[in-house]
């Protein structure tokens, strides 16, 4: 089986796993207060070009997620996010768990504009309904879209002007900043966000994934929130060696361009066989539209998910491709999806 | 101003105040646990035609649905609701602040149907997303209209078969029971529910609602769950009285039918001077389209709720009327809304 | 039966029931936006010299207490209480249910002192522990007894000079407010603290405690906390025109006064004979200390709760008076324990 | 420095990072659904002499606690804890975030007591407080100390006729087990419990605990409560391949046997120089009571813990040893304590 199914079934690019190696043996303060740590919240902050933000390394995404929102909001305040987002439909109402509503609007190819915020503010309007006092976005999104830097300002000085925070979900932000199509920076994240994510898991490393807070209201007794939620990890140099090795000489970004390099040939191959997407994606996942038929020859060969029906016959699949998706691997989806004929 | 906004601007019927003036003196148990409460439970239980099913009293209509639906629910579970169900849109994130999500399907004149409830099971298919195990619709529903008995056997049955519970909000049970339109009685919606509820505020009490719990699962350990959602009322007897005195000699069912029929009236106007109706409405609800111009016209005289926008210079309005909606209130009405002119 | 066993099995003073039954015909805004609540609440500020308080009319204590203690903390923070306080024991988890941890310390004769507070400050000192936020109190106290004048701004300026919010639950404030051992007024309670409830139920009323809220902090959005918690009265008035009949003329006190001097014939009756007494109660609970064989002899006429047992064969039990005592009854048990020989 | 601060302040064993490197270039299966997870499953279950439970591989203790008991407990229902239990006091309240109480009770050398848990019982004896229907114990404690096979036996008993689940925090279960004093085996920890962990991050492993089921009640849908809590790792096979690793031939038993023997040649010395312990240990933990004088000298060059004053001058300190504690540590320490004169 070839795999296009996830971004996160291979363990640890080859640089990661040297450095976790050499630093094994060695002794560090527990719960994230140690010095590697410190390195990588500085080479993340020399990426963010500035010094006053807090990074916090958590596990995974939807841990991130939950302890972001939770810690953020009061107990009668909600948090809006497309009906695509990850935390609306893919995390098992982990933010429901901590008791807070998840407010959805429409999704336009995975993003949100600012009109159905507005639309969603609206009806929001006294103490029967829940508050909204954040916005959440993906970036790239759950379609593989990326939000514009003019459409992050527009969002954030929105969110400024209406009380809410912006938060990014980052899980694939690696994606987002080496797309081709991307004209925002890492330093833009901060510029553009109270909070946002970066991820390790689905770029490279073990595990991992880098909380960014810029706000200083949002920064007040973070531990306490990580902790709380099951989420400080007693050896947590195991994240910061990681986060240091991707963020000391652009492995991060390296990973991710390449990641975006495989999708993007098979991405040519999809359009000169006029196959029908889903979502428009200048990332490393894609969404083509096919037949059942030929999504059942697909997979006696590839893995990959089916993401939703089209009709009776016809179906949304998805294809990733992470760092470790190798030449011969795309070479063999391209070979077979060549022979596609509507 | 001559007053359509609600059912609940007005006391207590005055059988009602009485029948508290009477037992005023008198000393009780605490905690619903007193003989008025006892004799209220015995005369619901004749008119349910049955012996088999707990029935407790509550103070207001959110505190009964979170109660419920919090106990009912473990952890990981969430409840379907129309995207019009009362704990989806009005109850600022109560059943969220118990930690459960509220899954969100369409609604069909404010009903549910059983392909959206198939679709949202579809859907939360796995352990990524919550597990539906609840469903959650209103009696009469928030849009004035009502289920028919085959509705409610239909999604009864569904949900028996799907691992389901059925809760049924019946804030304004008494005006669903006491419509021309209604083909079913008190009994069988103990018949097609697991728990539900039987609204007194709406219907000319001061305050409560009864909740009927028919599944030997949700009665387990109930008074724990009232009294940790702040809701097991020292004085309990005064709401035993009070639903003593409503299911005594039918009150209930005069007070609602009397409703239902001062809403008749305003509905008969307001077909004849053809008036566009958003629902479809047999209860004491009614939700004529009228432009703005109109509408600030009406506002003059008559309170009633603005509940949405159509296209640039109409909107959805809401008349409503009750026990206490007085002849006179409604031919002043009727003779403005005769006037119109479209 | 002869009950002494609490404050809330009688229904309303007559007073109160007059009022609610002239008010009953007319219409009111809902949701305690109504003329009867703002009365109420001028009222109640006359009492407490100031103008700058928010002040809600809710249903019941443990209501009150969940709203304003889940309202006013972070996720990651707890209310410190004492062990015998009513949220700590007496409310089957309401705080908690909320998220918050109730960090317990000793009580001495049912209060709290500053050093036991330094404690759980001391051990509560990093990111593994909830962040202490708020103090919980009761005025008076569940053992009858209360705090003075000094003992509360003592509280206070240590609340404010560690960053707590001091939060004084009033179920029993009336009781407090008239002991003869009070140095205390209704303005000192909002003098000293960030928010406090003056209990209506177990002082003559139907139904309702008025939460003041005197720190700002704690008065934003707090309806939104009210509507989440199932606690936002349909029918506002009800509480508004009870808490203005008991502040319009001193009712709330004459009725407090003399349920205090019916318990205070009763402590006298117990100090003749010689009685140990479990606390130093100036109040109108009693907790005097009997054999076994004596309880059992009086529960044939009285009713009264037996709190806990004192070594093999004896145990604390509870006289509670209130404005529905009567002096036939009074003078039953008095009569009755006099004939008590140790 | 040499540290005896904790047991996880280096990163894994080398047949631990071995055996994460040789995998790592393999592609498995997403979320713990893979074929080392599953071989180190049954690896578990040969130690475990059955085959009829169910065992999950999460991140961390807090983690694995507070999914372990949300998932079981209904929303009125509390956990019974020592007062010196890990939920109890250092997991900033992850449980009551939850939702639910920790009831706590006496610890005896860091142990439960039957009679402490029926007192317990015997105060919530209704509705008005929680509902006890888990019992939290560690093995070992968090003051080293263990439970006999006698005493767990009793316990599960105890819960077993209670209808209380007996939960068991084996955070440092490897200790437990290879302590001389141990008399039972880990096919006896699934004996004597609902549900229990075995702990990977402080014996050995970088990161990871099992959450072994034995009660089939907990186990369903366990995979859904995983998910909420943010729990379910993307490279679930990370945990696999260590548990694997630790089993697969008695490595667990090995690293934890040698954290104890490096504690008891410290125990020792402690003995011969006459120390007070604050509790009996024998286990990997010492809590010995020195002069503050002495604590300052030693804190000069080791690494430990002060836990928690002894009178004005004195202090309750804490060593740690681990698969790391070295022999030149221990005997630096070691010679530094037999310097100590009282």
């Amino acid at each position: 089986m070839i795999n296009f199914i996830n971004d996160y079934n291979a363990g640890a690019a080859p640089e990661i796993l040297d450095a976790l190696v050499k630093i094994n043996s060695q002794e560090f303060a527990p719960y994230g207060e140690d010095s590697l740590c410190d390195e990588a919240r500085e080479l993340i902050k020399f990426e963010l070009e500035r010094n006053d933000v807090d990074i916090h390394f958590m596990e995974g995404g939807t841990q991130a997620n939950m302890t972001v929102i939770s810690s953020a909001l009061r107990s009668h305040e909600g948090v809006i996010a497309t009906v695509s987002g990850h935390i609306a439909t893919h995390e098992t109402g982990a933010i429901e768990s901590t008791g807070h509503k998840v407010i959805t609007v429409p999704h336009h190819n995975g993003k949100m504009k600012i009109a159905d915020i507005e639309e969603a503010l609206a009806f929001h309007d006294d103490e029967h309904k829940v508050k909204p006092r954040m916005i959440y976005i993906s970036q790239s999104t759950e379609w593989g879209s990326i939000y514009t830097k003019a459409e992050l300002a527009e969002i954030y000085e929105f969110a400024q002007g209406h009380n809410l925070f912006l938060y990014v979900d980052g899980a694939r932000l690696g994606a987002a900043l080496t797309s081709k199509a991307a004209d925002f920076t890492m330093a833009d994240m901060a510029k553009y966000a109270d909070a946002f994510t970066i991820g390790g898991t689905k770029n490279g490393i073990f595990i991992g994934e880098a909380v960014v807070i810029t706000n200083p209201l949002l920064k007040t007794e973070f531990r306490y929130a990580i902790k709380q939620k099951g989420a400080l990890m007693a050896k947590g140099w195991l994240l910061g060696v990681q986060f240091k090795e991707l963020f000391r000489d652009g492995l991060f970004y390296r990973l991710a361009e390449y990641a975006n390099n495989q999708s993007e040939k098979i991405k040519e191959t999809l359009a000169d066989i006029g196959v029908e997407m889903k979502s428009d994606s200048p990332t490393n996942q894609l969404f083509p539209i096919f037949p059942m038929s030929f999504i059942m020859e697909l997979s006696q060969n590839f893995g990959f998910q089916i993401i939703e029906k089209v009709g009776d016959d016809q179906a949304v699949i998805r294809f990733v491709t992470s760092w470790a998706t190798g030449d011969v691997a795309v070479s063999a989806l391209i070979a077979t999806l060549a022979k596609y004929r509507r």
